[in-house]
């Protein structure tokens, strides 16, 4: 198996459930092999930030100078995995995405997207539409959404503020490892959001790699349905996608 | 803060809770400050190793050659740990530290001890006994409890192999982070055990960092009493320990 680097701490309740994921996926995969001892693991390295530090170097969207030293906090956290020796690596988290290549510039290994993984799962799934739902930069950014067009999928966020500030509370809770009623907070943020565009709740992608963490046992499925919505789980379509790729030959 | 270094895997389930038990420590500690943002958090990086690998590379206690490759895997996922920066290290496991002193030789930066961090929590608590559960290593190889020993504290293990192998099979599912009726099944051993001292249940020490798991809802617990016996969580006094030196200045 290929050596995993996971850039972690984006928040860490989602490290843990991408951990949790990939180890799962691991036990799962030689479970009839019937070899001596514990399960056979792929090594990783997770270089977990201070994302109290990177939160408070978010720059402007259009001002790509405002972003020099975000990048660079997690440029340089993916070359020290780079250097310990990992295969290929991931980011934890769907916010560091809306700044990929200025992040992952100048890298010799892989690291596999999570905007790719999602898109994927869409296709497969044959998900052409969705409401997104994450941090502030995944929400306005459109970088996510410009992706996801080129794709074939057309994403939209919601278009109160209102509703995109309980988007935001709900996840400062979530980075926190848990949230006061977040289920139906949930339910609410979606009703409202569909709403506004006068059409059925169907899909709903929860970009943010710890809102899936509301619904309390689905935190390790790639997508489910409650209540007659679909959720995308972007944590542990991400997590799959990392873990497939560790076992390619 | 200083730089965390993690050696995990150990099994993966309890460098879970190493990893949640620090950084809930840092939101609590940070709690009050009201800082914009997420909480600080302490940077680390999580060497996860192989655990099948050093498992079936274990050697024979009194034959010093036999554990030449299980150091020596341990030995280099330190050092990439030290190669990576961390102003120090653990290694989230008991049963390595019963090769402490040759996996970590050589090494520039201090690698706080699980064995230290247990003596010390009893020394405050006036715990001068206790019943010490851990891996077949951990129990048979008298390494721990002559360090205990040395810190005015005596570790009996059970002197039955028939319980010995319950708490194998025991660790042996928690490895894959679940257990069936763990804790009715930990009730007896600690029970037998006992009974075969002719001497109450007291202090129990858990020196199997996945073995707290099977008490739920009490992981996150450096210690706790159940039914009248006093549980020392080795997994969350040494989390503990390795949160209070990242904060020394």
């Amino acid at each position: 198996m290929k050596k995993i680097g996971i850039l972690g701490g984006l928040a860490w309740p989602a490290t843990i459930e991408y951990y949790k994921a990939i180890c799962q996926l691991s036990q799962n995969h030689h479970a009839n092999l019937n070899l001596p001892g514990p399960s056979p693991m792929p090594e990783m390295c997770i270089e977990s930030v201070n994302i109290n530090y990177s939160y408070n170097r978010r720059g402007s969207f259009g001002d790509e100078h405002s972003w020099r030293d975000y990048d660079a906090y997690f440029h340089a956290a993916l070359k020290r995995l780079e250097d310990n020796g990992v295969d290929f690596a991931i980011i934890a988290s769907n916010t560091p995405h809306n700044r990929f290549d200025s992040i992952t510039n100048g890298l010799n290994m892989p690291v596999l997207s999570i905007f790719e993984a999602v898109a994927k799962t869409c296709q497969i799934n044959r998900i052409d539409e969705f409401l997104l739902l994450g941090t502030e930069p995944t929400m306005n950014s459109g970088i996510f959404p410009d992706y996801l067009k080129r794709h074939g999928i057309s994403a939209f966020v919601p278009s109160d503020d209102t509703v995109k500030s309980k988007v935001a509370d709900l996840i400062s809770e979530l980075f926190k490892g848990k949230s006061e009623n977040g289920r139906s907070r949930m339910d609410q943020i979606v009703r409202s959001s569909y709403e506004q565009m006068e059409i059925k709740p169907k899909v709903v992608c929860l970009a943010c790699t710890e809102l899936p963490l509301v619904f309390e046992g689905k935190e390790q499925l790639e997508t489910f349905e409650v209540n007659g919505v679909l959720y995308l789980n972007t944590t542990i379509i991400h997590a799959v996608a990392t873990f497939r790729y560790a076992i390619e030959v």
